[in-house]
């Protein structure tokens, strides 16, 4: 049995739980490294992963006798197979905030369960903490998002469209080694910037804009998340203040992420130093990146997650003036036992562009 | 008010249905047009949309007064205006096929709700016949799509990998006026063909290939689906005849779509077609385009659909001989009263290129 599946045995059975029905994608490719669609079943007797022709023949490519799961095509199933999964299975996970409403309901009609139980996030939770190979895996896409930056530097001039620099971004990251895009590139200029979550335009960039890029590069399944805001021209004194207190806040709240930190306390910190100068933290500080651009932990005041060392998290501040113009400043980090460690390094000091 | 959320009122009275809780973000696009993150509420009082800070100035932005839409901040709702959203409403609506387990006992917890009522693809039904401004969209997004594959016919030579296609057909679409992909594209070479939704990988195209090419661009917001498989040098006589086979059958297949066919017949009758040739039809035949690359109606043995007039459909057989290569020839069509249109209208002719 492979390692993560045998792990999470072991915190089902300390819950009394004999079985579990893992929809969610990413959790599936988490526990076995399959990509297909598909449910996968885990149980006291086996093991099965069941998909449909579409699949069948490259997950039997992917999968190894190590991972001693058993591959059924979907048409070949009987409502006796169904019923047969979980027969020596007492409580069954699902994950009640994957499966839907009307799935959930099939899933008591299909399967002969005794007990069904909310899984209460037991995958997301493993997922938190990263191995050694899936660092390496968001590193290297952190690394082809700085590298994605230094370019830009060069790329971005007055007269190009927001959309035409998100172009960029993604054929940049395909053509150097990326997957492509962790999530859909925010590229704000001007007044446009004010949107913390903007979609890129046709607006051109002008002179003197703020130009707010959010981006970041999918690596073997895994996500890195970068925001720089950028100058085109010129900067006016308001503009370079309000960069600066957003840059200095972002780089204390820096040195508060640690294992065992309160997220909301960190975040608390940022909305205090905000309300000091009449701002407000309008979205969360910061969320755990994976498999999943957002995923555990969530670092807001209303959080009650604690950092722990091998997580990967933001810490992204952000101010936006309604009508006038945004800045937020983000970094993709590793927690560690007494500090974190910025795993974007790209360049954060006030930066005006004369292309 | 909308003239869709208009109509939907409509149908709602028929079921004696008071209220609606909308939080598919397609069917949220369809009724109000916005792009936003929220959660659309439909009463008998009022009509509100639920969104955060992130998204308030560019939905307000894209609401005009028509619209009747009162426009939320999450964060300045209380307990009591929940309760108070549907005070006024019996039965409820909550779309069971997207609202988790987990968020429908949200729903209960949070909404004085007297009864909810699982609506049944209500919006999705909407959704199915398209008007003048979506068949607009659909079909500039098909056209584009035609476009791409003779651009592709210039492109793609021997010593290429997958993904650099797919990479080419990315920035065509965006370079052409589109969104971007409808869809992971699809580029299957060699014996890769034959597993019908492979991934692009990194291998190269080798004298002789066939190259299953699924694509289509999205147009805004709706979407186009195509799949040619072309040759590269030269074709063996066995995949000619079988290339052969599967364009007469898509062709025939063609002449059933009409407004009153039955979806199962039509795929009923590819399938007899491949069941007297030893193959076997191992997907769906089809299936709606629209805002949703999958979306109503199934065109497959086991539906029960009904073809209407201004669906958009797929018609797509495919056959794969596990290991070797496989043949699928895909278009998107209207139906229309008497019989159907091709809305991708690319070259469906052996194709064997010579770059």
């Amino acid at each position: 049995m492979n390692q993560r599946i045998s792990l999470l045995k072991d915190k089902m059975s300390t819950n009394n739980i004999d079985g579990m029905i893992v929809e969610n994608p990413l959790n599936i490719k988490y526990l076995t490294g399959l990509d297909a669609e598909g449910i996968l079943l885990i149980s006291k007797k086996e093991d099965v992963f069941i998909t449909d022709a579409r699949y069948i023949e490259s997950v039997n490519n992917t999968i190894t006798i190590g991972d001693n799961l058993t591959i059924c095509d979907l048409a070949d199933l009987t409502e006796d197979d169904y019923l047969n999964f979980f027969k020596e299975c007492n409580r069954v996970y699902f994950e009640e905030d994957y499966v839907t409403y009307k799935e959930y309901h099939n899933i008591i009609r299909k399967y002969n369960i005794q007990e069904t139980v909310e899984a209460n996030h037991i995958i997301e939770k493993m997922r938190e903490q990263k191995d050694s190979e899936e660092l390496a895996n968001i590193e290297k896409a952190c690394n082809i998002t700085d590298s994605c930056f230094l370019h830009l530097q060069d790329f971005i001039k007055v007269g190009m469209t927001e959309k035409q620099i998100a172009f960029e971004i993604k054929k940049f990251f395909i053509e150097n080694g990326a997957d492509g895009e962790a999530f859909d590139t925010i590229v704000a200029s001007g007044s446009n910037s004010s949107m913390p979550h903007a979609i890129p335009t046709d607006k051109k960039i002008e002179n003197g804009d703020p130009v707010l890029i959010d981006f970041g590069a999918k690596y073997k399944g895994y996500c890195a998340d970068m925001t720089r805001t950028i100058f085109v021209g010129s900067c006016s004194r308001e503009a370079e203040n309000l960069y600066n207190f957003v840059l200095q806040t972002q780089e204390n709240a820096f040195t508060r992420y640690r294992d065992g930190a309160n997220a909301k306390d960190i975040a608390g910190f940022v909305q205090h130093e905000f309300y000091n100068h009449k701002f407000n933290l309008v979205h969360a500080l910061g969320h755990g990146v994976g498999l999943y651009i957002h995923e555990r932990p969530v670092i807001s005041e209303k959080s009650n997650d604690i950092l722990k060392e091998k997580m990967v998290v933001t810490n992204e501040p952000g101010i936006y003036i309604n009508g006038l113009f945004g800045i937020r400043i983000e970094d993709t980090l590793l927690i560690n036992k007494l500090n974190a460690t910025n795993l974007t390094k790209s360049n954060k000091n006030l930066l005006i562009l004369n292309n």
